[in-house]
This record gives C-alpha cells, structure tokens and sequence, in this order.
C-alpha cells in the first residue's frame, strides 16, 4: 500500500507516519520509486503498537524507542520483556532515605516470603513500588500497607491470566508484542475496572 | 512551626511550599507577624498528599487542584471520590469510531452483567476502558479481550481489599483522604506487584 492508505488504515496522520521514519520507530518501506515506497501489513500494526504505547499507555516518544529497539533486537522474551518492563516503569519518584530503606526491606521480605525473583534495588518496578509504599507510610497509610501480601496474591492471580495470553503463540516475534500489549493495555483495563469495582463495593459496604 | 520547618518536614522545598501558597493549593498559615505565619501538622500531611498525587501518581498540577477543591468542598465521600477518580482517570485517548462504538458495546454488557452502577459515555473511567479495548482489538489481542470477566472479578476482589482501608473511620474527611491515597497508590502498587508476578508465571509456564 502507499503512504495515504497506510496512514488511513492505522489512523496516524501522514506528517506523523514520516516523523516516525525519520526517527527510525517504523521500518522503511519497499521503494518502489525514488519518490514512492510500498508498505505493508506489518507497517499498519507497527503504526497501530505506537499508537497504543503512547496514547493508551502514555509513554514518552524516546521510550517507544527503546522498546521498539528491544523488540527488533529478536533477544529471548524473558530478556527483552526485561527491558520493555523497565522502560514502562519510568523513573521511580525520590522519597526521603529512611522511608525509603523501610519500604526496601518490606519490599524484600516480600519477595523472599512469595520466593520472587529477587533483583537489585536499582530495578525501576522496585524503585517504583518503594517509593509509592514509603509514600503511603510517611502518609500514615498502615492500613493499606498491611495489606501488601493480600494484593501480592491477588497480583499473582491476575498475572496469571496475563500469562495465558501469550501461551500457544508460537513465534517470539508475536510472543513478544503480545506480552508488550498486554502489559501496557493490561494496566489499564485493570485499573479501571478496579475503579468501577470500587465504587461498587463502598456503595455496598458504606452505603454512600 | 515556621516556614523553614514545614519544608523539612514535608520534604518540599521552601520556593515549592510558597507557590503551593500562591496557588492556593495549601491554606495559609496563621500569621504571627506581617512577615511571618506559623503552620500546622495538617499544612504538613497537605504538602505530602501533593508530593504523592504529582510524584507517585503522576497527576498534573491543574488536576491536583481540582482534587484538593473537591476534598475541600466537604461533600459527601461518594461524591467527592467521583470528581477525584475522574480526574485522576484523565483524558481518554481517541479511538476509531468503529472500535469505540464495539468496546462501549462489551464495557454496557460488562456492567449490565456484573450489576455494576452505569455511567454516561463522557464518564472518563469507562472512556480509558473504552479506548484500552478498541486499541486491544484493534492489534489483534482477542484473548485479552475474552478475558474481561475474569479481570473484572479479580477487580471485585481487588476492590474489597481497598475499601477496607476506609472501613472503621469515623471522620469524613479522613475517608476521603485516605480513599483518595489508597486509590492513586493502590493503582501504582498493585502495577508494580502485577509485573513482578508476570516475571514469576511466565518463568514457571513459559520455562524462560
């Protein structure tokens, strides 16, 4: 297909679909002339990955960048979702030192208890999860802390049904942009459901 | 305490604290002199509901204010959660019409099904639902969508535990404060657990 129908078929303007190939996020296409190229199936779907990645998923332009590096790096899916995961996390919020050395330790008991895969304290998923528990106990949140193991096997249910998603996909092309989506989508399906299921459950239990 | 006080304490710098004030995102203090006021605990646990609601959850300014007016406006707990989650859900990204109108279709009959309150399309929480699964359908992610249910239960279950963290207070102010904590660090905690899970199943299923 041509420039105008790869644009209408992923619903990415024409300006932007050039920006992308300039910045090397979408493969070049056949070239047909010097002024033409041909794209194809895999550009719609690429065009469409980087529609979800920023607008669904909100992430920075330079960091579909990097996961998009990963991607067509063909490593294994442990190691490249490894590094989708990291690039999804961000940059963990800064919290005070003590409060921060108290979470890293339930963090860390936490994950020996459930026999986690234990990583060092730069990993951006514990740095985020640090950071957010130390918040929630220098706001006097016990409560919810108190809670981490529940929502650590609740987590591990949903993880769950993440996994079978990409169970039977049998190339890892297709096992890795799976996971990816699911991932950055999964967020956010997840969190509002849990938003419509909140309000549900305090009309229930609080009756307001 | 003193302005250089309540910095230290909170962990927000003076130049921050002071424009807070401008803003009116902070009340004023009590003014001991014409150059001098003197804050309170409360001026404390403010300046640290800010540092989390733009730190952890990522919320712009504008929304915090938002938030804060609400929580300030003394209505009812049911209400004030209201206008927080929809700002705190953003603005949903566009999708196709075609997807758009098929995912309100599957969220109405998830909502039918399950007995859950029913919101206008503008409801932000369902147009972040809307906009996830349009996106999901549209990469091909149709055993993500087919699992809708289950996530929608975990949710149920997920959103017991959160209610319970505002069950047993007294002070509507407080169960909304800590409603709106629990909620903007349940979501970046329960994310975080979630990865960490995925990391653990896909080892045990995928064997990688």
């Amino acid at each position: 297909m041509r420039m105008a129908e790869l644009s209408a078929e992923s619903g990415v303007p024409v300006a932007t679909v050039k920006y992308y190939l300039r910045e090397g996020l979408l493969p070049p296409g056949e070239r047909t002339s010097p002024n033409q190229a041909r794209y194809s199936a895999a550009h719609v779907q690429r065009l469409r990955l980087i529609k979800a990645l920023t607008e669904v998923g909100g992430l920075p332009l330079a960091s579909v960048g990097v996961v998009l590096s990963a991607i067509d790096d063909h490593e294994t899916p442990h190691r490249t979702m490894g590094v989708v995961q990291q690039e999804l996390a961000g940059t963990p919020p800064k919290v005070s030192d003590e409060a921060a050395e108290w979470a890293s330790g339930l963090m860390a008991d936490l994950v020996r208890r459930r026999g986690w895969k234990e990583h060092p304290p730069a990993h951006r998923t514990i740095g985020n999860l640090v950071a957010a528990l130390a918040t929630a106990k220098e706001l006097g949140q016990e409560k919810l802390i108190e809670r981490l193991e529940e929502y650590a096997e609740l987590a591990m249910r949903v993880a769950e049904l993440d996994v079978e998603v990409v169970v039977g996909l049998t190339s890892v092309d297709k096992i890795i942009e799976t996971g990816l989506i699911a991932s950055v989508l999964g967020d956010r399906i997840f969190a509002g459901l849990r938003h419509l299921a909140q309000e549900q459950v305090s009309r229930e239990v609080l009756g307001r």
